[in-house]
Formats: C-alpha cells, sequence, structure tokens
C-alpha cells in the first residue's frame, strides 16, 4: 500500500461529516449526514459508525484498511481520556465516553479532538496552513472558537481549554458575552455580535437596505448584512469595517502571546473578503509589534467545512501514523 | 561522573550572572559581575567568558567538564541563528553573534535564550513551575515580561517574539504603553504603570504617606509604594488592588489561550504578597472559564533573580542533553 489511510469525523449539532484521507492529506470520500442530536447519544454513535462504515466503502477500503481515526466534536472535553462531557447545542451528548464507544463499534482505534482544534489541524496539515510549523486559526461563527498549533502540534492546554481565543477580554468593562463577562472578542467580532451591532445601529437611526423605518427584519442574519455589503450597502460596510478592527485587536493579541507564522480566519464571514480582511490588515499593522507581525501572513482558510473532519484523519495521523 | 553540568549565563544592562547547574538542577556555583555595557561588545563577550571561567573553577572543574551553556539575554534577538539584534537599555549590544562568538573564547557549545523566556524555563526547571507540562511565567518589571511553555518546551514563536505579554490589548482605546499603542497590559500593570497610577492618584488628591501637598517624591518607585502598602497606607493598597485587578485581567486571557497547570507570577512587585495576590486570583476566580482555571495554580515564581542562569543551563540541558 502506498500510504495509511485515516478517517477523520466532524461531529456538528446538525451534521455528521466525514471522509477517508491518506497519509498525504488526499481525501479519498467523504459525506455527509444529519445528526439528528435528539435521538440521543446512542443514535448519534450509531450514526457516526454508519459513516465511517459508508465512507469506507466509498474509498473502495474495508476496516482492516484504516489505520486510525480522528473524532472532533465541540464542547467540553476530555482529549486524554476520550470523553466528551457536555456540549452546548446537543443535550443529550453529555459525558459520553466517545472514544471507547467509537472503537467498540468500529474496530479502528480512536482519537477525540476540540472540533476546532481539529478544524485548525485540518488547514495546518492540508489547507492554507500547510507548509508552517506555528499557525492559529480563528473562526468566526456563532461564537469565535480557536485552534493554535506551535511547534508542529495543537496545544490542548491542561484540561483542554486552550485557544478559547473567544474569551479573549479586548475591552474592559466592554460589551456583555454571552459566558456572562464584558468585553471577550466574541462580544465585538463573532457572527452574532455583528448582528447585533447592525441591529443596534439601526435602531439608532443609520439607513441600511435590510432595514426599514428604523427596524430590521426578525431574520436577520450575517449572511444578509455580508450579502449588503458586498452590494455597498453603506451601513453593512461599516459593520464589517468595524468586525475586521475588533477581530484585528484580537489577532494583535494572538501574535503577541503566539507569534505564529500564519494566522487563519476561517467561518462563514469570510465571505466578505476585503470588507473583512483589510480592517484586520491595517489593525494588525498599527498595533502589532513589528518583529511579530512581519513574517505573519494572515490569510483566509482555504478548507472551508471540510477543515473539520480532514483534520481529524490528520489528528489520528499525528497519533498513530507510523512514520511520525 | 554522576550527571552532566550546564553553565547558565544571565546577561543584563547591569549585571551578568552565570552559574554551575547539574543536570538534576542543582546549582553548584553562581555569581554576579557588572556588565559595564558601555564598554561595548567586545568587553561584554570578555565578561561573559570571565564569568564562565570563573563558576568553573569555583565549582571545581575544568571546561570539559561543561557539557554546555545557555545565555539569557534582554532585547529582539534569533534564538536559531544565535544573534541578539537589539537590546532597549545596551545600545553597543547590537547584532551581535554571542553564540558564535561566545562558543570561539570558552570552546563550549552554546544556546541563545530571550532573558525572560529562560527565566520561565529556570522557574520551570527548578522552581515554582517544577512537575508540570505546561506553564506561563509573567514578570512585572520595568515592563511586562513572560514565558510560555507547553508541553515541555519553550514557545518562542516564528521570529522569536511569542510572549510579549505586556503588550496584550486589554483595554481597546485605553492608555497609552511606551510601545506607542493604547491599552496593553503593561501600561496598567508594570512597576512604571504602578507608580504613575499612584501619582495620578496623588495629584487627584488621595492622601498617601508618600505624598505631601498633592506631589509625590521625585524618587518614588514601586518599592516604595510596596513598602508603603505593607505598612498600611490606604492608597498604596488601592493602588496594588488595582494592579492585581488588571494582571487578573491579562492572565485571564492568557488562561484563555494557553490553559497552563500553573500560572506564575515573578518581579520586584510580588514583595507585596497576597496585596497583588488577591485581586489578581478573585479577577481570575469571576471573569476565567471554569474549565480554564480549575486545575490551574497561580503563584508566585521562587527562585528569584537565580531564575534566568539556571533556567539558561536549563535551556543548554534541553538542547545538547544525552537524556533528553
Amino acid at each position: 500500500m502506498a500510504g495509511e489511510y485515516y478517517i477523520g469525523i466532524d461531529l456538528g449539532g446538525t451534521n455528521i461529516k466525514g471522509g477517508v484521507v491518506s497519509s498525504d492529506a488526499e481525501v479519498m470520500s467523504s459525506m455527509s449526514i444529519p445528526t439528528e442530536a435528539d435521538k440521543g447519544a446512542d443514535h448519534i454513535i450509531n450514526r457516526i459508525c454508519s459513516v465511517v462504515d459508508e465512507v469506507t466503502a466509498a474509498a473502495g477500503m474495508t476496516r482492516q484498511d484504516i489505520a486510525g481515526m480522528g473524532v472532533g466534536t465541540p464542547g467540553t472535553l476530555d482529549t486524554k481520556a476520550g470523553v466528551v462531557h457536555l456540549a452546548p447545542n446537543m443535550p443529550l451528548w453529555r459525558d459520553i465516553p466517545v472514544v471507547e464507544r467509537v472503537q467498540a463499534c468500529t474496530g479502528i482505534r480512536t482519537v477525540l479532538e476540540n472540533d476546532a482544534n481539529a478544524a485548525a489541524f485540518g488547514e495546518f496539515w492540508a489547507g492554507a496552513g500547510k507548509g508552517t510549523r506555528s499557525m492559529v486559526m480563528v473562526t468566526l461563527g456563532t461564537g469565535i472558537g480557536a485552534g493554535i498549533i506551535a511547534h508542529g502540534r495543537l496545544i490542548h492546554g491542561d484540561t483542554d481549554c486552550a485557544a478559547e481565543l473567544g474569551h479573549m477580554i479586548i475591552e474592559r468593562n466592554g460589551r456583555l458575552c454571552a459566558c456572562g463577562n464584558q468585553g471577550c472578542l466574541e462580544a465585538y467580532a463573532s457572527a452574532v455580535s455583528l448582528v447585533r451591532r447592525f441591529r443596534e445601529a439601526v435602531e439608532a437611526g443609520s439607513k441600511s437596505v435590510l432595514a426599514d423605518d428604523g427596524h430590521a427584519g426578525d431574520d436577520l442574519d450575517a449572511r444578509m448584512i455580508c450579502d449588503a455589503a458586498l452590494a455597498g450597502d453603506e451601513l453593512a460596510n461599516r459593520i464589517f469595517h468595524e468586525t475586521g478592527v475588533f477581530l484585528g485587536i484580537g489577532i494583535v493579541n494572538i501574535l503577541h502571546m503566539i507569534n505564529p507564522a500564519r494566522l487563519l480566519i476561517s467561518g462563514g464571514l469570510i465571505k466578505a473578503g476585503d470588507l473583512l480582511m483589510k480592517p484586520v490588515k491595517a489593525t494588525v499593522e498599527m498595533k502589532a509589534l513589528p518583529d511579530a507581525r512581519r513574517n505573519c501572513d494572515i490569510v483566509f482558510a482555504s478548507l472551508g467545512e471540510d477543515a473539520g473532519f480532514i483534520g481529524g484523519a490528520g489528528c489520528a495521523l499525528t497519533a498513530f501514523g507510523t512514520s511520525q
């Protein structure tokens, strides 16, 4: 056999994605099915195992051809023990010994990873982070997730809480965050914050194609603001600019702490392209120490929704690969 | 021979400290001499080499007994190339190939390290960080320095700029920092900031044993404020409390990024003991995610001024040790 093959699983509250990936980071097969998280943990485990079966078959392989598996999952977890304690959007996915359960049903040795870490590792291994030894990826979603790679390895921290960059305080006594604190990056630069700041501006009298008579529609979301910004809406543009400035401050702090060779930004908001990137880079240029920013490329992630499962497979390669 | 022996050098603008340290982190000999930095780079190199000779002799050894050397130095440097580019308080210590020069005169293989990193590694190896695999040390001095250790290794970053935690922004649009930015941790929690905030409070009308008629003495320094606080001066106490709150916010950000098993605070200000530690811990308790703080001990450093040279020796052990 030319190389080894690994399975990566990206478990989300909505979908389970999975695929077979070669040790050269080539995707041999992939698929996505609904998680059906409301049907309980046993059901989720079974769904994961059926993804394993299907992607293995789709790659023309059997389980014996798979050298290991990595499962990325949201929530609070213990990667060493292989247990997920708590996941925000999956109330029945609680204190689940994922590694043990999945290994029992598939016979494939398995490693557990935080979903943001897995996605970061995917980009590091096969995407926009390729070729570096140190990288940080910041993912802008409902919240802000991140993964930090130094010396070619993910930094998990002592209790798997590293890279909780959404809760980095950038403004003491600032905006209230969902975590209960004030001034967290997430309260300024997440997709949810983007929508909130847009609404506030509309309520304060700003005009926009998305607003009518001082009110934005109830169904307003970040994607709509992004589309409006790209179509030239002035308020939507301003809100994206602000988001980039806030994110830039967070990135300055990351550069000063980790000094990575590359900084990736991912998540739906990156569709805004330069509307987001320009203020990020201008803020970093203005506020980061020259030596910390000079060699750091700030780029968008390139693997999109596939980063998670590819990274899961990469984590399995790191854990079990013979050539590592 | 029972173990290997390493030399650590802590080069500062004022003094050069050095010592022989065993691979078990036992200090066999140590000394300190003035740097005489104004006499130029050649002179400094000679001073380092004479410290090497003297501590070797004091340990009853010859150069052949020394397995390696680590030199910690302030400033902008390239640890891979072994070159110091720029040091703030040593204008003549510029673009110096320290490793090459020191190796040429001592015949001992040498590794270069940032001084804050070396001190952090010293505490990790032999001091208050002992027994952990991940640790961050924050040093409160004129500025704020730091060292980050993850997976048992120092994080240097891509261009030796990691752990520049003094320039972490904790208040967007906040106090002006010496770096030209606003809101850096250093502008709130360094010894210099402590004195500045004390002066501001006095000028705004606060009473203190250190103030007379709305003015603090020109010779006021952090040590005097510390002594006054310990003696019960109300303003000095308040200023220390604020310092602890600011530092606590910085530490929250560190815990959320690195999630270390231990967080050390070092520098002259730690003489204030609980006056500093209590507000730090209260702030962390209030603002850090429970999982990120639960297992993290926040403690004072224990090696004092010796951390730098001990850490230098530890870095040499890491680089050259046969058992590592």
